[in-house]
């Protein structure tokens, strides 16, 4: 396979590189793209050297699939490009999730969704590829008929930029310089803080990254009437974004069903020890492709509720590692 | 009045030390108790210094309220003594908090419970002060017949060591220096992490923590049927609690409705202009008596459902605020 990334020098895109090296994946060829500022440096990939290029006309040529993690502007103006040039573009932003003529996939989730694709397969948001690997399990047991999550979400979502504005901030407040601390990646202050607020403003006075979580949701899992209340913040951690999830299935289930379930289900570690203090966290997903789920208990509201925790690496599976599943699949 | 105030050095101690500075509080006497290691030592109040005692036999005699500020045991401990003296104990522990002969009180919702002290008088948890506080002018338009809550809480909760270990762990990662972490005060490390476990593990798979959310806000705000599902969670953040709220009433009530209700209610402000990027944020509400309420909207799972998300300081409303309110209403 001869394989394109597009915008190689970002946190996903480098995870991408590292994702495809770790896998072992047969490649041909493999061409890195990123903007100008970017352009010209080199990158290793299996000990060599690989120029990042500059896209310009047919630099897609010859490519059989293209890995996108730029923007959703971006995304939309190389799509045509790449479509043309005759390869498949797996795409990390949010520009064609809900187009319903592009797959929006999870392969542990709805793997056969890729077959339907038309040169593009969407890959979903951070934090619903890591709920949703939770609680499909669950899912397979009973159907999800709603669910409520909070978010406890990494920097990293923020790309490069997002995690050296929390190391600078924290660095000037631990040195008691915090009146020099200018958030520019973030509307507010980081350090310490918590920020309740991810992507736009929408009508409903939800914003679009807690919309995602129940339209995607809806289009991953196939069940095109699931109610999902959502509320997303940026929280102080580095790289790894946790949620906390009630849902309400058709049947009531036991939890002893619940646990096997997301303990036989690939992708997904079942941690879950409450008295010896082993629950799922930030700093035990960081870099790795697993997804944990742990505090898993009968909510104490609805009959047939489960509440759980779950954390996982926003820029492994909640991005890069997505991608190159779904590149394995092809 | 004659004052005293037993665990004066702590986290909670201190504050209330400052709190009656700041509410000008006519105060004849003052004693400070503390543990063998601090006693000895001065503390400074309105521009005099007060010895800092060990309790010994008697040491409670002449005072007319004692403010808590120690753990459950050596609030059960000092209790009987304080009350045979002919003080009142405001006790900010969970030893009695939900002993029937004891009110609960947050003085905006239910002041009129004081009236039945028996001596004793219990603050309660800080989650559940900070989540009533935003919760409560819900209620006075429909009741509240449940909640779904998710805590995001500052190291604070775990008094002066807590913030400590956060600040210390943070600067050993940012200098490179990680293997070097040995968490005392939180079972894991704190710093660019989430620990999903506040208390103990309760039979129900809940933590004791997440479990007085339940119980403590049906008995102060006099609901016994209100069921609440918490998941507690531990965040990089230094002293402010947030919590993310879903409330579920009687009647359905517009988004107009309860915001006028939480501007109108004395202790919160209405934080609320998404668009403008304006919520509640710990670092807004840190050293100050106020909560914070913002992003209320529509729950999109439940018809009668409104979600909110709150933020007020652990040590101050969350605590040693609350306990001078009750004080004051003495």
């Amino acid at each position: 396979m001869n394989i394109g990334i597009l915008g190689a020098t970002g946190a996903v895109g480098k995870q991408m590189i590292e994702c495809l090296e770790e896998r072992k994946i047969t490649i041909n060829g493999l061409k890195l793209f990123s903007s100008d500022r970017n352009a010209g440096r080199e990158i290793k990939f299996n000990n060599k050297l690989i120029l990042i290029e500059k896209v310009k006309e047919g630099s897609f040529k010859g490519l059989d699939v293209v890995l996108g993690a730029v923007d959703n502007d971006l995304a939309k103006f190389y799509a045509k490009d790449i479509i043309n040039s005759g390869a498949i573009f797996i795409d990390n932003s949010s520009a064609f999730r809900m187009d319903e003529r592009v797959p929006l996939v999870i392969p542990e989730i709805n793997r056969d969704d890729i077959k339907k694709h038309r040169g593009i397969i969407a890959n979903p948001n951070c934090s619903t590829i890591i709920t949703l690997m939770a609680i499909w399990p669950i899912n397979l047991i009973s159907e999800i008929e709603s669910m409520i999550a909070s978010t406890y979400q990494a920097v990293s979502g923020a790309g490069i930029n997002g995690i050296n504005e929390l190391i600078e901030e924290t660095n000037l407040i631990n040195k008691n310089k915090k009146s020099e601390i200018r958030p520019s990646v973030f509307k507010h202050q980081i350090a310490y803080n918590l920020i309740p607020s991810i992507g736009i403003a929408t009508s409903n006075l939800y914003t679009t990254e807690e919309m995602k979580m129940q339209n995607e949701s809806r289009k991953i899992m196939h069940l095109p009437n699931l109610s999902v209340s959502c509320t997303c913040v940026r929280v102080p951690v580095v790289r790894s974004h946790s949620i906390s999830v009630t849902v309400i299935t058709k049947e009531k289930i036991s939890i002893e069903k619940v646990k096997n379930s997301i303990a036989k289900f690939d992708g997904v570690n079942l941690v879950d020890d409450l008295g010896n203090d082993i629950y799922p966290m930030p700093i035990n997903t960081t870099n790795k492709d697993i997804v944990e789920v742990g505090r898993i208990r009968e909510d104490l509201v609805f009959k047939n509720g489960i509440s759980l925790f779950c954390s996982g690496d926003q820029i492994r599976k909640g991005a890069a590692s997505n991608a190159v599943d779904i590149l394995e699949c092809l």
